[in-house]
């Protein structure tokens, strides 16, 4: 098949930001297929330029719509504009129920944009980690600007956002209520909130409620997270959330607080990719049939969730005893 | 110290209920503390009779108002009921800022009902074990209706949500919007739907959303969940819910799902505390000072992710050769 290229071939076109290069090798990162250590490598060695924006907050807030506004207004500074959209599916569903995203037309056919989605999946290291390797491909390929949406706001996407340099954290004006935004951990994450649809009722009284929550988180920094009010389908404020976000990478770079920032979060890469293995590599030796008879005997309760631990452990040459979890 | 009991002592009392030593176990089991697998093997093995009941849904919904109605109803009907409250936090905050829960003043000093809060910490397997751990100690201790209720959406709170027999995905009428219900992959884990706050406008409408994104979804069972209307703060709609609850219990048992569900449970759970241990067993070997000299190469970018990786492999004996990622 001479119409296949080497994976040295792909990632040098990758690397010039070839875009069906690019796309092919994004697609072989992201099913872990052969060659996508050698891209990997090859792209961490080539990044560390793009400015990795997460963009997270509740469904319905309305960030799709942010998102695509925000790549428009990038590009029209002239920056080169990646949007990783990330779908966390239910672990019971076989894939994204909505993976094809139907919106940015107005995007379609920039080549300074580039679009994917992304599913969660089973993945070595998780979702956060599989994002990290799509952004840094995207940013050996070019892309200054990444833009990385999260669905919802749980942990994992929580997780997700952290792997950008800087993070808005979008809420509608109901969503303002101080309480409601606190207990999902969204104000600890971000360092801009925009109040979409602002355009409803109650949109400064939401801003106000965020703005006094803001006040009882701990500051890390001596940056104040701005609350920006947007009316994203009608392009109302989006100006001023690039301009913010611009002024917060600034920041970052002056306070060096970016390579701390950078570092926490390979450091947490890191970590997943060997949990992961240890995991992978823990199944490989274990006996055959031995997962699930142990399964049955727990399901029947003969064996405790702990009895259960020990005899696998014991069965894949672990010590049972070296946990810290004995009498 | 004559007055902490022995942990024996302690298993004793919690089996037989008795309140002080229920609160004391759950705190040991939380916290990993000595003493803690004892009860669990314990609390396990004479565990497996209460309906264990999650309750999700995104922040706003007012799942706190249901759940504590829901309280009140499974009284009424001379049950024992349990509530567990799971407050993930983010990572980057110390404890839940919600820790303690202001409402359930009607719940107060029923000695029929107990209430704990648990916060996302680093742990054991992680949260969901922890949650399934602290409603085993519950059902040893008599407590045949245990509420697990959820903050949030997200991937840590479904797998919260899946340690339950049965789950109700709680919405407002404006998330009826069947699109953004789906994204947060809610669809897939509802066993029943609850619109709460059915007083505002647009209930029916919502219901009916809900309803045809339901039909979107696989069939699973002949099980066809039905979506339910409330006013929670009013207590209209609840006895409903808890009739389709029992009703879905009585389903489960008749088809033998409750079993394979418990046992996918099981399974899950099995796997999280491996995991969790073999993380911890090798942080336990490496050598002292590797973690962060790699971790400065990575930083520096003289190492990519996958060189790291192999470094740390190799020193703590594993081979960096075994996993499936190397070309």
């Amino acid at each position: 098949m001479t119409d296949t290229p080497s994976t040295e071939q792909l990632v040098r076109r990758t690397l010039r930001g070839d875009r069906v290069a690019l796309a092919r090798s994004i697609s072989l990162v992201e099913n872990e297929a052969p060659g996508a250590v050698q891209i990997l490598d090859a792209c961490f060695a080539h990044g560390g330029e793009a400015f990795r924006i997460g963009i997270t907050g509740p469904p319905g807030a309305g960030k799709s719509t942010l998102v695509t506004r925000l790549a428009l207004g990038f590009r029209a500074r002239g920056e080169m504009v990646a949007i990783v959209a990330v779908d966390p599916t239910s672990p019971f569903s076989g894939g994204a129920l909505l993976g094809d995203r139907v919106r940015m037309g107005e995007l379609a056919g920039d080549p300074g944009v580039f679009i994917r989605s992304m599913a969660t999946r089973g993945s070595l290291g998780g979702l956060a980690v599989h994002t990290a390797q799509v952004c840094d491909v995207l940013d050996a390929a070019g892309f200054r600007r990444i833009l990385i949406e999260t669905v919802g706001v749980g942990q994992s996407e929580l997780e997700v956002a952290q792997t950008a340099d800087s993070t808005a954290v979008v809420l509608v004006p109901e969503s303002g209520d101080g309480v409601q935004a606190m207990k999902a951990g969204l104000m600890e994450i971000g360092d801009l909130f925009v109040i979409n649809k602002a355009d409803r009722e109650g949109a400064e009284r939401g801003a106000f409620a965020v703005r006094s929550a803001l006040e009882l988180r701990a500051a890390r920094s001596s940056w104040q997270p701005p609350v920006l009010l947007t009316v994203a389908t009608r392009g109302d404020g989006v100006a001023e959330v690039i301009e913010r976000f611009e002024e917060h990478l600034e920041f970052l770079r002056g306070h060096g607080g970016l390579d701390r920032r950078r570092r926490q979060r390979l450091e947490q890469r890191l970590r997943d990719l060997l949990r992961d293995r240890l995991w992978r590599d823990f199944q490989g030796v274990l006996p055959a049939d031995l997962w699930t008879t142990t399964l049955e005997a727990l399901v029947d309760r003969r064996f405790t969730p702990h009895q259960a631990l020990a005899r696998l452990l014991e069965a894949a040459g672990v010590s049972p005893d070296g946990g810290q979890h004995s009498q």
